[in-house]
C-alpha cells in the first residue's frame, strides 16, 4: 500500500472517535473536542466515554465498539494503564489509526515500557498508532490540530513537519504562524511505538502537497533504515532537520522525554554530510531555513551583493557573509565609477559592500543603486541590510520618515529582483526590544510580512540572514553533485 | 592631566560652539541644533554661520573667534576642505574640544588623507579632537546627544561605550534602550584623527560613572598601547568588544568606511584570550553581554540547573548549556525523589534538567520546585526556559492564561532567587515574528521589562542566553586567575 492510502485516515478522517472525550471545557478530553470542533473539523464525532450519554450535545459511546459507523481514526485520551484495552477495542472495532496523547509511558519507568510494548505488538495487527506521549496531528486539510493548537492557521501550505516533542510541536506551527509559513501536515508522534521518524518521512517524501520537510528530532529507531531515506528524499525534497540531544545532558534529557536513544555528535555530523539533509539549532535556524526554502529560487554558488545603510552596517555584513562562506567579489572599476555617480559623495562606498550613505537613502538612489550592480555584475544574488522600510516612531524625526519614500523603498527590492530575475534577500532588523518599541515593532512586522507574501525573503539579523543562505546554497550544491 | 579632567569640556561642555548652524531645520546644521536643545543641553549654545546674524532667536557668529565667551566644546559640520581652516580658528580661540562630524577624509581620497593630517598636527597643540566623520558624543547628564539620537534616553547609566562606526553608535542605544540598558558616556569616534580607542579606555577606566565598557571596533592605531591598557583594564571593570572587519571582506569594508588597518582574525582570537576582553559577533550578542554584566553577579563555576516547560525544551536547554561549556550536573536520588513529589506524574522530568510538564504550571508547583533545587543542590545558578509568563491573545485559550497565575509565577522567580540568594536567568522567547503577534510581543516584552527592573537578566532564546551567560563566567575565571 502507499504510504499516501496507508495514512489517509491519519490525517483526513471522515470519522473520529475520541476515547476518554469528557463534558468539561476545563478537563482535557472535554478541551480536546472543542478545539478540534472550533478549529472546523468537518466530519463526523464520535465521544466515547462510559458515564455519560451526550457531550456536548453529541451522542456518546461507552466504547468504540459501540459506534455505529466505520472509524477512520481515534484519540485515545485515557490514563496510561487504560490504554492497551482501548486499542485492543479499536483492533476489533477495525478502526484504522489512532493517536495516543496519553504521556507516562516508556519515558516513565518499567511499567510504562511494558504497556508501550503491547501497544507496538496491538499495532501489528493492522491499525496504525502514533505517539503515545505527543500532541498528534495538526491538518488544516482535514480539518485536525494538535490539543494546543486552536489558534494555528487553518490555510494549508507546502511545508511538512514532524516533531518528536509535543512543546515544539506546537511552538514550531506557532512561531511560522507568523512569518507566513504554511503546513501541508504536522505530526507530533512522541514515543514512536508504531508510527516512526521513517514511516512519517517516506509519507511526506509521496506526499505533493509537502515540497519542504523539517522536523525537531531526539532519536532514530532505525538508524540504517533513516539513512538510506533521507539520502533519497533530500535529493527531492529539502530536509531540514533539527537534532535533540547531541550533548550529553542533552541525552540525559531525551531519555526522560521519549526514551529515544539520541546518538552521538560526530555520528550526526557525518550523517547530515552523507545525506544532504540540512542541520539546525533551535527554532530561529528552522524558521530561517524554511523562509530561505520558501522564498528562494536554487542557488548554487557563492557570489553575492550587499547594499547597506552605513559604512559599519557593510563591515558586519561582509564579515557576517564571509565568515559562513558566502562571497563578496569587489566590483569592477567601471561599476564602481558608475556607483559614485549614484550614492552620496561623502560617507558612502562602492566596492561591495555597497553602502548608500544612510538608512533612509532616497528612493531614487536606491533604485539606481540595485539596477547599476545587478546589470553590471554577474552575481547570485543581492542582500539588503539594514534599510529602513517601516515608519518608527521616533519623538522629532517626522522629516526623516516620509511615508512616501518609504512606501517606494519597499517597492523597489520587489522590482529589482522581478526585473533581473535574481534573488534578493532582506534584512529586516528589530529597532529595540523594549516595550515602548512595540509599536515600531508592528509596523515593521508589516513591512517584513508584506515581503514574505511577495516571496522575499526577510531574516531578523545579517548573521542569521547569512548562516541561513549559506546552509542554503549547499544543500543545492550537494543536491546538483548527486544529480 | 588625569583623563577625567581632560575630557570635561567634552562631555560635559558649559559653551557649546557649532560651527555650520543653520536656520533651516532640515538642514543638518539646523537640525543638530533642535536636537541638543530638544535633548535637553543646559549650557550656552552659541551658533556660528558666516552669514546668518541669528540662529533659532540665539545671535549666531561670524566666526568662533567672535564669540564672547570661552568655548569648552565646539561642534563642527562645515564641508571637509574647510575643516582645517574651522580648526585652526578654534585653536586661536583656546577652544577645548572639538568633534568634526562632517565626512570626506582619509576613508575617502588622497585629498581627504592630507586634509585628516592636517587636523591631527592641530590636535597637538592644543585641542582633543574627536573625529572626524563620526556622530561625537552621546552623554545624557552632559545634555549631549548624536545627531539621529534625539530620542535616546536622558537618563545616565553605567555603560560607557566607544563606537568607530556612526550607525553602531547610534543602534547600541537605540537597541539598548528598551532593555534599560543605560549610559555614562557614548562615543562615535570615527577616523580616530585625535582621540582614538586608547584614549577613550583610560577615560572610561577613571570614569566613576561607568562601571562596564562595550564597543563597537574597526581598527586600532597603536596596537601594542591597547593591548597594555586592555589588559589593565579588563582586570577592573568589563569590556566588551565587537570586532569589526576581520574577514577579507570586512577588512576591505573597514578601509573604505573608517580608514583603518583591521588586523587578522587570528591575532585578534589571541588578543581577546590575554586580556580578559569578552569578544561578541553582532549587536545582539553585544546586548547580551551587557545584560549579563549588568544584572548577574560574578560567577566563576559552571554548574547550572534549567527548568523548563516541557520535555523538548529541557533537551534543548541542554545541548545548548553543554555546548557551551555550561554544565547540568545530575540531581542526587534524593532531590529527584523530592522533585518527584511536585511535578506533574506525568510528562515531566526531575533529573536536570528539570521538565515541569507544561509551559503554564500552577504557581505553587513553580514555587515548590525552586524551593527544592535551589536548597537541594549546590548550584552556581538557574535557568528558566520558555515557562510563559504573559498573557498571549490566542483565541479560546483564556481559561489556560489566568492573569493571576501569570502574575504569580512573574513573581516567583525573583523571590526564589533573593531567598537563596543564588543566580537566576529567566528566557522568555518571542511567541512568533508576525504582525497579528504584535499585541503578545508588546505583553511579552512589558514582562522581560518588570524582570531586568528587578536585576533578572532576560535572553530571546535559550541559545543566547547560554552563550552570554559562558562568557560571562569566563571572564570572570580570568580575571579571578589574574589577581
Amino acid at each position: 500500500m502507499s504510504k499516501l492510502a496507508e495514512f489517509e485516515p491519519v490525517f483526513f478522517p471522515k470519522t473520529h472517535a475520541v476515547i476518554g472525550a469528557s463534558n468539561s471545557p476545563t478537563k482535557f478530553g472535554g478541551r480536546f473536542i472543542k478545539t478540534q470542533i472550533s478549529f472546523g473539523y468537518k466530519g463526523k464525532f464520535f465521544p466515547v466515554n462510559k458515564d455519560e450519554p451526550e457531550i456536548f450535545g453529541m451522542k456518546a459511546y461507552p466504547s468504540v465498539r459501540d459506534i455505529p459507523e466505520p472509524v477512520d481514526l481515534a484519540t485515545i485520551l485515557v490514563p496510561a494503564p487504560a490504554v492497551p484495552a482501548v486499542v485492543e477495542e479499536c483492533l476489533q472495532k477495525g478502526v484504522k489509526a489512532a493517536q495516543i496523547i496519553t504521556a507516562g509511558f516508556s519515558e516513565r519507568d518499567e511499567e510504562g515500557i511494558r504497556l508501550e510494548k503491547d501497544i507496538s505488538e496491538m499495532a501489528k495487527r493492522g491499525i496504525r498508532i502514533i505517539g503515545p506521549n505527543c500532541f498528534g496531528i495538526y491538518c488544516p486539510k482535514g480539518g485536525l490540530t494538535i490539543p494546543p493548537g486552536e489558534s494555528l492557521s487553518r490555510e494549508s501550505g507546502s511545508v511538512g513537519c514532524i516533531s518528536q516533542s509535543g512543546g515544539y510541536g506546537i511552538r514550531i506551527p506557532r512561531r511560522a504562524d507568523g512569518l507566513g509559513i504554511r503546513f501541508s501536515k504536522l505530526v507530533s508522534y512522541g514515543n514512536a511505538s508504531d508510527v516512526n521518524e521513517c514511516d512519517l518521512l517516506e509519507y511526506f517524501y509521496e506526499d505533493p502537497d509537502t515540497k519542504i520537510i523539517c522536523g525537531y528530532m531526539e532519536g532514530v529507531r532505525n538508524g540504517h533504515r533513516f539513512f538510506e531515506l533521507l539520502k533519497k528524499v533530500a535529493k527531492e525534497k529539502p530536509v531540514i532537520i533539527w537534532k535533540g540531544g547531541l550533548t550529553e545532558g542533552g541525552a540525559r534529557a531525551v531519555k526522560s522525554h521519549t526514551a529515544s536513544l539520541s546518538g552521538q555528535a560526530q555520528v550526526w555530523d557525518a550523517f547530515f554530510k552523507q545525506t544532504g539533509a540540512v542541520a539546525v539549532n533551535g527554532l530561529d535556524e528552522l524558521m530561517d531555513m524554511l523562509i530561505a526554502f520558501l522564498h528562494l529560487p536554487p542557488i548554487t554558488d557563492r557570489k553575492f551583493c550587499v547594499v547597506g545603510g552605513g559604512g559599519g552596517i557593510g563591515v558586519a555584513a561582509a564579515d557576517a557573509c564571509e565568515r559562513v562562506g558566502v562571497n563578496l567579489p569587489v566590483f569592477s572599476r567601471e561599476l564602481q565609477q558608475k556607483l559614485l555617480g549614484i550614492v552620496p559623495a561623502q560617507g558612502a562606498s562602492v566596492r561591495n559592500p555597497v553602502d548608500v550613505g544612510s538608512p533612509f537613502p532616497a528612493p531614487p538612489m536606491l533604485k539606481a543603486t540595485l539596477d547599476a550592480v545587478f546589470s553590471g555584475v554577474d552575481i547570485d544574488g543581492l542582500i539588503i541590510s539594514e534599510i529602513e522600510m517601516s515608519a518608527v516612531s521616533r519623538p522629532g524625526q517626522a522629516d526623516f520618515m516620509r511615508m512616501e519614500a518609504l512606501a517606494q523603498n519597499q517597492r523597489t527590492p520587489v522590482e529589482a529582483r522581478d526585473k533581473f530575475g535574481k534573488p534578493l534577500i532582506m534584512v529586516l532588523p528589530e529597532e529595540s526590544n523594549g516595550p515602548e518599541y512595540t509599536e515600531s515593532e508592528g509596523a515593521r512586522r508589516q513591512v517584513a510580512d508584506n515581503f514574505l507574501k511577495q516571496n522575499m525573503p526577510v531574516f531578523l539579523t545579517l548573521e542569521r540572514a547569512a548562516t541561513a543562505l549559506s546552509r542554503f546554497i549547499r544543500y543545492w550544491e550537494k543536491r546538483s553533485e548527486s544529480q
